[in-house]
């Protein structure tokens, strides 16, 4: 199956709802207004679309494969990260001082998703690589980022994200790799490291591993966790390589998806320690890695947007294509496409509505992140600061969930085909898989969510998000047709459920933490469905004013906002009645363990 | 994964809900009271969890295999399917007269649940003889009867039923197999079935295809499609298999799960011509393949419910084993197994309370089956059988859908491990998606529901199981306690959400079908929740009379029920609002087609 980027949506998205024209106003950023924008995404497009599209079926049939500790990727793989590397792309968003071409998020964004979309397997590989970047740039020494960002930006190594072992997954503070130091600077690293996302494979020179460890003398719990470099081949001081390290590819998993993509348990010192270096300070490894985490948890948001752009695009070409049965309504007295059925029209618009909201959603995000970091005015970043760490667990959370079951909707309307491989639907369905669970389950992002983003500070950011969603709310009440009353009903409901699960969890989170955290992931979802509900109000307003312009693209704007509210945001009220229970512990955890 | 049927819960529904003591009061039933119930679900549950759940894991790493037109199955299979056989439990349901043990449907649902729980690739070759079997009862001549009947039931012969071609799928009128008349009494069959489920196999003797085809002055559409029974190899007069018949497997599926169970392309004709016998008259295959289906459709609906408590029951051994993170509300200072915390305590109530109410349900209808069949009363028989007519879709469609998202939350459950083959979790994730979609897409059943079920009687048969829900809110009105408050504000609320459905889609249907037919599947998954959710409801009440005999299993059915409550009947609401649109054709289908 073929991946056309919906370039169209994605630049209507950055111009609209996201202000690319106020990014471009930041210091630093004047280059980056909607001229480069388009002409990047439409160059990111063209790249995913003809190069590596067509190799994601490849790498499902075709995996990676290990022998001998090493790992085979995909034949094609290597080529294709051959020009990912020489077309610039590892380097959008990273500083120009090391190589990159230092645009903003917002620009980066929509390169991420065409990336991911095309092929989300390969797509990891630079994935995590960003996040060594973001810790490099973050607590790496002068020398150390000399030494490896351009590297990375060139696309000769790449980087990886070492936390989990096989008794720490989503509880760090079980990690019990080690790191002794040597006394020369340097520390010798051993443990064993699971699920190590490219931890192993043949498209770069060398691979630089980011490993949570312990010292000696470290305390107990996450408190007691530092983060080394650790790179496969040692690197000398002019940047050439020096001996291989201590860290071997010891297996890849066999998995549901996402199979070209080397899932590695690596090895670290059995063969007389991993020479390893401390990145920042000791002990702070967990704060450094959170840092990548946002970034990476962002990008796994974006990866379910994107393969649920894919799942969609399949599905709507399927169901242009399949005829069987006459329409309901007797206009025709043949069979026609199953698309003017009008199930098979009820889920590719919810896949649609889904995929776009989430989209708005992630693409405004990721612009509050660019004025976190270049607005002139102290406060506002700040604010702009806050709002995107209230959205990171929710772009993540809520897009991943969401593209499970549009992967599964568009699995359904294949019917029978869709359940036989060869045709291609059923890939997503398992590629998607992972996308709540890694880089932090749906759960923890929730807790994420609830602790640090909407508690600590008193509910404040999540009552700022929905003041800006009643001015939205006003806006559609002076707006006709029944689109634009149906989305005001509708958001309307939905905020005074996300403002009421707010008020409830802010309330009772010190006295009855299990009700609050039972309703964890359904505030995570509510909030996710009234935040994407909420762009999709602001798209339909603007398509509405811009309508003559572009008929086409903007009434389709119009009619997925509408599906949205009426199918979607509806169930908002719902959502709210798991979270605020007059009785979540009882009705949660009410059962003793052996009841289950 | 070890599987053990829920022998209790089983029990509990067949005897409180669906009262299987009254379906021992009619004529012929007077042995199915509760102890022969109880003896045939407990040998079930042994022979199910000892001998054929351990083949699941085998099935999906050895799937099936085709070689030169034939097709070894999974090892262990065939040896299964002659325990299977000598066990006698091909027969439970049919009638003594030809080797049967003429049980009721109650008892051989929950017999069919375990059968499918444990092993769901090698229940498909059972359900379809089942299927056959029905056909053959139905329409089948008396000799038809005497030659293949007792085969089946013995489980010396299996059956398939070929419907789908590679242009007909859900539209049954596009079939073009056609069936020559030869003179003699019997047809020559010529054409390609796809997607026939046991099509070709090794464990049994002989292979029975029940065949949709076209004689040739036969009528376009639908009512030209007769039925005929196709062998494998020829039957001689005396039950003896004679020569090989000319219907060949070419092929079978590389499938996303089921694998185990062959799914064949089977070629009619290609060297002369395959012999085939009409069952009962021509024109009329459509309508015995109804009944066929209706059995089927049931039969795929446990299939839900099966998967559904066996990813359940492998989620809940995970989530007691699996050590990570202290309790959230601190109490205690250690790590804990992840059962204790909230959001896992969610997802495995969520799938149980699914799990429960859909079983409830789904043995609710079975019993009905049984009243409409054996009822002395005639008005009575025909309104548990307008019920039972009214409830197959929804068990199929709602059961269907439902295992799809709890086998989703069984991955989840399990974090990263979820992902990776050898743990099994993600088989149950593969395998579940078909179900929404054979034996008619869950578009079909939904369709089926609003057309044949609900408009067709002026909603008369909903309307009368509505005034039985009242009947179950009014006294859930007279209970004390929360659990039994939530259950009556959500009952209470589902219900009015389904009556106006209902009302809707009666008034609406003949002029605005596309706004109905845009609502069809919510309508489903609405009534499947108010439903599914009404028969918690009758259990909590049932539950909290008997609390004092066995705190620990009534306790945990209020617990659960109120979760339903909670957690499942509040969405009712909001899936009101994707039905009763003021504007369902606009939000639907207001895109014109190349706007996707």
């Amino acid at each position: 199956m073929s991946y056309s980027a919906p370039v169209k949506d994605m630049l209507f998205v950055m111009k609209e709802l996201a202000d690319i024209d106020s990014i471009a106003a930041l210091p630093g950023h004047e280059d980056a207004g909607f001229d480069t924008a388009q002409a990047v995404v439409e160059e990111a497009a063209r790249f995913c679309g003809e190069v590596l599209a067509p190799l994601n079926v490849a790498g499902d049939r075709t995996p990676s494969a290990w022998a001998n500790g090493e790992v085979t990727t995909t034949p094609g793989f290597k080529a294709a990260f051959r020009q990912f590397a020489e077309g610039g792309w590892q380097g959008v968003i990273h500083p120009v001082d090391f190589g990159g071409q230092g645009l903003p998020k917002l620009i980066a964004t929509p390169c991420i998703e065409a990336l991911n979309s095309a092929n989300l397997s390969f797509a990891l590989c630079p994935l995590l690589t960003d996040g060594a970047i973001e810790a490099l740039l973050t607590a790496g020494s002068d020398e150390q980022k000399a030494l490896y960002l351009p590297k990375f930006i060139e696309g000769e190594w790449t980087g990886t994200m070492n936390l989990t072992e096989p008794q720490a997954g989503s509880d760090l503070a079980l990690v019990r790799t080690r790191a002794e130091p040597q006394g020369d600077g340097t520390y010798k690293v051993f443990g064993t490291k699971i699920f190590i996302t490219y931890g192993e494979h043949d498209m770069a020179k060398n691979i630089v591993h980011l490993v949570l460890a312990r010292t000696p003398d470290a305390p107990e719990g996450v408190k007691g966790i530092s983060l080394f470099l650790v790179p496969k081949f040692l690197v000398n001081e002019d940047g050439s390589l020096g001996a291989r390290n201590d860290v071997h590819c010891v297996s890849i998993e066999h998995k549901l998806g996402i199979k070209a993509s080397p899932t590695a348990v690596l090895q670290y010192g059995d063969h007389g320690g991993a020479i390893g270096y401390l990145i920042g300070e000791e002990n702070r490894g967990l704060e450094y890695m959170f840092i990548m985490m946002n970034a990476a948890r962002f990008a796994v948001g974006m990866q379910g947007v994107a393969v649920a752009e894919r799942a969609y695009q399949q599905a709507v070409a399927y169901a242009k294509e399949r005829v069987q049965s006459r329409p309901v309504d007797g206009s025709a007295k043949e069979p026609v496409t199953i698309i003017h059925h009008p199930d098979v029209r009820r889920m590719l618009s919810t896949m649609r509505a889904y995929t776009e909201g989430a989209r708005a959603l992630a693409y405004v995000a990721a612009a509050h992140s660019d004025f976190a970091h270049g607005h002139p005015d102290d406060a506002a970043r700040k604010s702009h600061q806050a709002i995107y760490e209230y959205l990171v667990p929710i772009v993540k959370g809520f897009s991943t969930e969401m593209s499970v079951d549009v992967a599964s909707l568009g699995v359904q309307v294949h019917g029978g085909m869709g359940f036989i491989e060869e045709t291609g639907a059923a890939q997503h369905y398992r590629d998607a898989r992972i996308l709540p669970i890694y880089e932090g389950t749906t759960a923890i992002q929730a807790n994420d969510l609830i602790g640090r983003k909407t508690v600590r500070d008193g509910g404040a950011t999540a009552q700022a998000l929905l003041a800006q969603i009643d001015q939205t709310i006003a806006a559609l009440a002076e707006a006709d047709g029944q689109p634009f009353k149906s989305m005001h009903r509708h958001l309307s409901a939905g905020s005074l459920s996300l403002a009421r699960a707010v008020e409830f969890i802010v309330a009772k989170f010190k006295s009855d933490p299990n009700a609050v955290f039972a309703g964890s992931v359904p505030y995570l979802r509510l909030a996710g469905i009234v935040l994407a509900g909420w762009q999709m109000a602001r798209a339909m307003i603007v398509a509405q004013a811009k309508r003559a312009n572009d008929e086409r693209f903007y009434s389709a704007k119009i009619a997925t906002a509408e599906f949205f509210a009426e199918h979607i945001l509806s169930l908002a009220p719902g959502i709210e009645a798991s979270i605020v229970s007059a009785n979540g512990r009882e009705g949660v955890l009410a059962l003793s363990e052996d009841q289950f």
